[in-house]
């Protein structure tokens, strides 16, 4: 049993999105039915449907940044409420039983967790993302939204603020830590202010000083341009953490360099050559080079309370549906301050 | 004003040792002059008198796991008294005033911490190593010597011993810890004791089967031959810790599949050319790649009573002066179970 809603999907790899419609399950026992508010547009969803990461199944709706409101209950939902104001993210499903559930990791199971989209669900269906008026989700994996926070500025949250958020935590990031952020795109502009809102001093290492006034308005301290080598230089052995966002081969050993004693070097996204690094860059100080990948479900509601605890939402441009397509295009040319945010009633 | 005393050393750069005489300094307020029992020979010897970490200042004694009795003491020494026994690893001095040196963290003084040989100490002199008689060290970089210990197989725990027992210690191994130890030479095969010891179930991951029966008796729980596929397969996603304890060019991405999430592989040693990482290889389960360079001095005597409390010494081939060349080439054919240590007798 199904219900067919409105959504955008590419029909092929590589082909633009088009309008169409989409079977969402009936409501289960533990699953809510949302309307959707907003979708964030996240740069996952371009290289998914462009196949840049893998051949998919087509047609496929992505979009894994969702706020909306909860339509429907199933009989044994008590999380949330018909009228609650309600997100999902990148998850949508995990085996809830390995160490890393349990532990509250999901997004580490060890099945592998279930993804917005373009992912086999445990029904054996594909699931279809957030590009859409509604969705059905089991309760576990969708959060709050709480009360004060603007709804379409806070869509990103569900994925750029959970990245960020979950490795600042994860790495202690507090009052007196010692913050860079490689790259302010979508991804960094959010961890720019989350990091400053815990209390670190935070510096952005970019390719240019174009943003810097942004950068300085979100909460960084200092914002350096990683051509001005002797800027650089200056940085050396200062960090405690840096969190790199931008998915390009860097010169890994100058930015280890970059890290005090102790500091650690997270990647959020993947480069397409592996990372090279001189093992000296590590033995040296006791660094590390870790990867980080979104955060689990209890710890995006703590993100979603800090944040509007904090005041903190991304900068977005809104769009409607049949803008989405311009929109990649220019994601892909760096080309929005700081994230598309499409209004789902143009779905 | 120095005193002269029988010394080997390497005239040039890759030149055999030779018997010769140095001089050490007079034991100053904070000074202990000690009288070796035995030094130990670590590969760093080999490396670092061959030049092939860079150039050094020759006629050079190297050695940096000494154990030996206190002769005389300075005038403000108060850690050890005349007759103690005493050892001394790779450090003899650092800042003592940077967050590292306070921290306990004297291997990762941000000024650099002085190495027991070639290296430039705070009066200018260069630092002589152990294969001598006697040896004159600030009294913080000397420890003590449990009793019960035999102080010529504790020797080598003043490198070998710290390098394994400090990561082992950092990253929180302990009972319910699965940790692996690639290499089982004069660095892993302590490290497999010691992880043991801690209570972690205990991976060897060797090139062979040929050292499994002391593997086994040493305290592994599993002893497994890298080069078979199936078995390294059934490890994967199961490790908390590997510790690389071999420089050579490892499949990274291969060992890094070993651990699970949060897993974390420590490298002690550096290959001649850059590590290569898959950015996903780290990502998807927040794994971390890192570095470890020996211990503190504090870490070092906790490591020494760890060691004394549960019967670990280093399994070692004793030999005299004359015998260091040949014993040279066979650590570097890794022909020696597992360590060489010197009768400091014979200098």
């Amino acid at each position: 049993m199904t219900t067919t809603v409105a959504a955008y999907a590419a029909p092929s790899g590589g082909a633009p999105l088009e309008k169409t419609s989409i079977d969402r399950r009936d409501v289960g026992a533990h699953d809510v039915l949302i309307e959707i508010e907003y979708a964030g547009i996240c740069h996952s969803d371009i290289h998914t449907v462009r196949d840049e990461w893998g051949k998919q199944t087509y047609p496929l709706t992505p979009g894994h940044e969702i706020i909306g409101h909860v339509k429907e209950v199933g009989s044994d939902v008590t999380r949330h409420q018909v009228g609650d104001a309600v997100g999902v993210g990148c998850m949508v499903n995990s085996c809830q039983e390995c160490e890393a559930c349990t532990e509250g990791l999901e997004q580490y199971c060890v099945k592998g967790n279930i993804g917005t989209y373009g992912v086999k669900d445990k029904d054996g269906t594909i699931t279809q993302g957030g590009y859409s008026t509604h969705v059905v989700v089991d309760e576990r994996f969708v959060v709050h939204v709480p009360d004060g926070i603007d709804h379409a500025a806070a869509t990103p949250l569900l994925c750029a603020g959970i990245t960020l958020y979950s490795p600042l935590r994860h790495w202690e990031v507090g009052p007196g830590s010692k913050v860079a952020i490689i790259g302010m795109g979508g991804l960094g502009h959010v961890g720019v202010k989350i990091a400053a809102a815990m209390g670190a001093e935070v510096t952005v290492l970019s390719h240019s000083l174009a943003k810097k006034d942004d950068g300085l308005r979100f909460g960084a301290k200092n914002y350096v341009a990683t051509t001005d080598e002797d800027a650089m230089k200056a940085l050396r052995g200062t960090f405690d953490l840096i969190i790199n966002t931008v998915s390009v081969n860097l010169p890994m050993d100058d930015y280890l360099a970059l890290l005090r004693f102790d500091g650690v070097l997270v990647e959020l996204g993947a480069p397409s050559k592996p990372l090279s690094v001189q093992a000296f860059s590590l033995i040296g100080m006791r660094k590390s080079l870790a990867g980080s990948c979104i955060g689990g479900i209890a710890e995006t509601q703590e993100m979603l309370d800090f944040c509007a605890e904090h005041g903190i939402t991304a900068e977005i441009e809104q769009i409607g549906a049949d803008a989405i397509n311009e929109a990649y295009e220019r994601v892909v040319d760096s080309d929005v301050r700081y994230r598309f945010v499409i209004d789902a009633s143009t779905f």
